[in-house]
């Protein structure tokens, strides 16, 4: 998938965050990031001094500003943060659906190389812990206590990547549809 | 970390069993696990005809034995249903902790290849959903009923997933011992 319309740099990040979704940081190699964004070989190291470290990053932000921008959207209309939090597991099961069934996690299939990558590590819990506070921001305006919206925002999260893990090897968004009942967000 | 007193093949099984937890199937190469394991080259395909990929699934399924090895632990002494999931969310945080901080789980780690590996993802499944059954099993011996018992062991095993997930990029095993309090396990 190719999308013409945006600059070279937009294109290498768009479709690196792709790929990396699908088959993981390693699973990807820069060969095959180049020619599905039709961008020559220059151009990498030209945008990206690191090459497909650097890439990486720039893909994990990328697609933290989508999360970003879809608990917004679940959370900003909503009329108490059960709906909210059922909004957001409702949204991300229809991404999934259209993703195949199969792509992961944008931070951690993307970001989680090894133990020895910290600048990767970090870079993870910065995004993770910035869609924690976000809901936790909206927990807040929702009327809850500061650490029960923590709480609330962090239980969601973990449990969004757990369903995500379940409904990638089932093949099927139930996973992610059914959490909010198990998290009591729903009677 | 060499295991001499085990045979060839279990010394493969291992010592890729911890590579992939740690850099995931795509970040290890056989050069790796073969001289981790002090094997010569060519016993990787007399033990495993079809190479990686066997040694892969070989070494969820031991790494799978493990975790229903820990669960029978949690929950065999238990009093109750959420005193045992309390002790599983402690156990393998303690798990967690001897790991250095980054192993990943033994499953999504080592298996999640990629969309095309079919046998990669039906293996997931039945792992992950024989870890369930057995939580449910247990819940089902405290009493729940079938249904809660099943919503309880996969609620359960969600939120560990990702709790796990949060664990790693921010090295602490915190998220993995404060999910039983997030469940409701503890008052």
């Amino acid at each position: 998938m190719t999308h013409p319309a945006h600059s070279t740099r937009d294109r290498l990040v768009l479709n690196a965050a792709l790929l990396f979704r699908q088959k993981g940081y390693h699973g990807v190699g820069v060969a095959e990031i180049l020619a599905q964004a039709g961008a020559p070989k220059g151009s990498l190291y030209h945008h990206f001094p690191n090459g497909k470290s650097d890439l990486a990053l720039a893909a994990a932000d990328w697609a933290s500003a989508e999360m970003m921008r879809i608990i917004g959207d679940a959370f900003d209309a909503a009329p108490d943060f059960a709906t909210g939090a059922t909004t957001l597991c409702y949204k991300l099961a229809k991404l999934f659906d259209l993703s195949g069934h199969w792509d992961g996690c944008p931070i951690s299939a993307t970001l989680f190389e090894g133990p020895q990558n910290d600048a990767f590590r970090a870079k993870s819990a910065a995004l993770f812990d910035s869609w924690i506070a976000e809901v936790a921001r909206h927990g807040q305006r929702f009327g809850l206590g500061a650490a029960t919206a923590k709480d609330a925002a962090e239980m969601l999260l973990m449990g969004l990547e757990g369903a995500w893990i379940l409904a990638r090897v089932r093949k099927t968004s139930d996973p992610l549809r059914r959490l909010p009942g198990l998290l009591g967000h729903q009677s």
